[in-house]
């Protein structure tokens, strides 16, 4: 039996898939991680999303689309994408998101912004009130090798609100850092509940070496979460 | 016999090494550019600032540190730097400076970062009221690959100042874009004058896909310029 965190997952992902893909839509972007996983699963269930491009975020995502047999774009050949939906790993009340847990930030964050709709997909358990309560492995930074340190004492010594902790996120099956699919590393910020994530976003890509910030600010219409007693609820702007 | 600009950018560079660079010091960036050669140059001539390590901000010099028979070092193995000697397309009053028409502002900005001192030299044409008056090829922006479109986009519809046009810089005895030793592409954004280039480069580095941009605002020490007179001048806070 599918636990309830997995159910949660599907549910989601297929209620978005529902309501917000149509055959109408020329290009949709696929996010990464697990949630997503069930959101192709569901395009590929419904043959009228056949003709659709989809643009990936990371290499996952590419062969999900690729495996399912669906078209594969990319985002510098279709700059203008319909909808994306892509998961998250927390979730406030304004619909700011935490994102990077996998380490796919940057490409997400290119695609979702090409999109006119950025719907995110998640169980019930990244639900939160403010960023930092519930994703308790800090926000995922995306830095470029050579100037990582630079950066970790940046984050110590220029932002209005100091990390608690920053670590350098090491990887498995690989010695060293995990190295993302852009070549760079990524630096784990616990900050605590976030109150402002919108300035702590700014101040950080401001940073020399910064790539990209985990962190998603105005820029998702709804989510979708699967609750664990088997519904869907929604938060919308 | 050597031109006017040759020699003020060799004035330039000896002088700049002779005033800040003593063999008390453990570690020296050196930038990069047709003018940092000459500061290699005299450095190969003071015996007594061999057993400083060297950093270089990008491929061609670390060849000219490595081709002196200099020590190199990297800005990871050496995060505090005393001293960064570089060149600049365009000084305005206040030291700020454009830099990137080599395409190596990102590794350039990461060296004078970790430096307590940063050391502009340049010939006089490089000399300006304002940035965007002399130089006029452009804001030059280290782009993601995968993002450019969106850059370009973006650099239309969300900053304060407009560009009056950005191209994607293209290469030469390369086919297509030219490629920075980070693997990214340039687009050179003009601006015409540039008012408070410090805001213009903040905005434009909050632009996803944006991985670092040819402003240096408050960075520069001291700027060092050779004259068409062959006397130098300095510009200093």
């Amino acid at each position: 039996m599918a636990s309830a965190v997995e159910t949660g997952k599907k549910l989601a992902a297929y209620q978005a898939v529902n309501d917000y893909i149509t055959p109408e839509h020329k290009v949709v972007g696929i996010g990464s991680g697990s949630t997503v996983v069930y959101a192709v699963e569901r395009i590929l269930q419904r043959p009228e999303l056949k003709n659709i491009v989809y643009v990936p975020t990371s290499f996952q995502s590419k062969l999900l689309i690729i495996e399912g047999g669906l078209t594969l774009g990319s985002v510098d050949q279709f700059p203008e994408i319909d909808v994306t939906i892509d998961g998250a790993d927390e979730v406030d009340e304004q619909l700011n998101a935490i994102k990077g847990g996998g380490a796919c930030q940057f490409q997400e964050k290119v695609v979702a912004e090409a999109a006119k709709k950025f719907v995110i997909i998640a169980d019930y358990r990244k639900k939160s009130t403010k960023l930092g309560i519930e994703w308790t492995k800090g926000v995922p930074i995306e830095v470029v090798p050579m100037a990582y340190k630079g950066v970790m004492k940046s984050l110590e010594t220029k932002l209005s609100l100091k990390p608690q902790k920053s670590t350098l996120r090491m990887a498995v099956n690989k010695a060293g850092p995990v190295v993302t699919d852009n070549g760079n590393f990524v630096i784990d910020a616990h900050f605590g509940a976030i109150e402002d994530p919108t300035s702590l976003l700014k101040e950080i890509k401001l940073l020399t070496g910064v790539y990209e910030v985990g962190l998603f600010c105005n820029m998702a219409e709804i989510a979708y979460f699967g609750e664990a007693d088997g519904t869907v609820s929604t938060l919308k702007k």
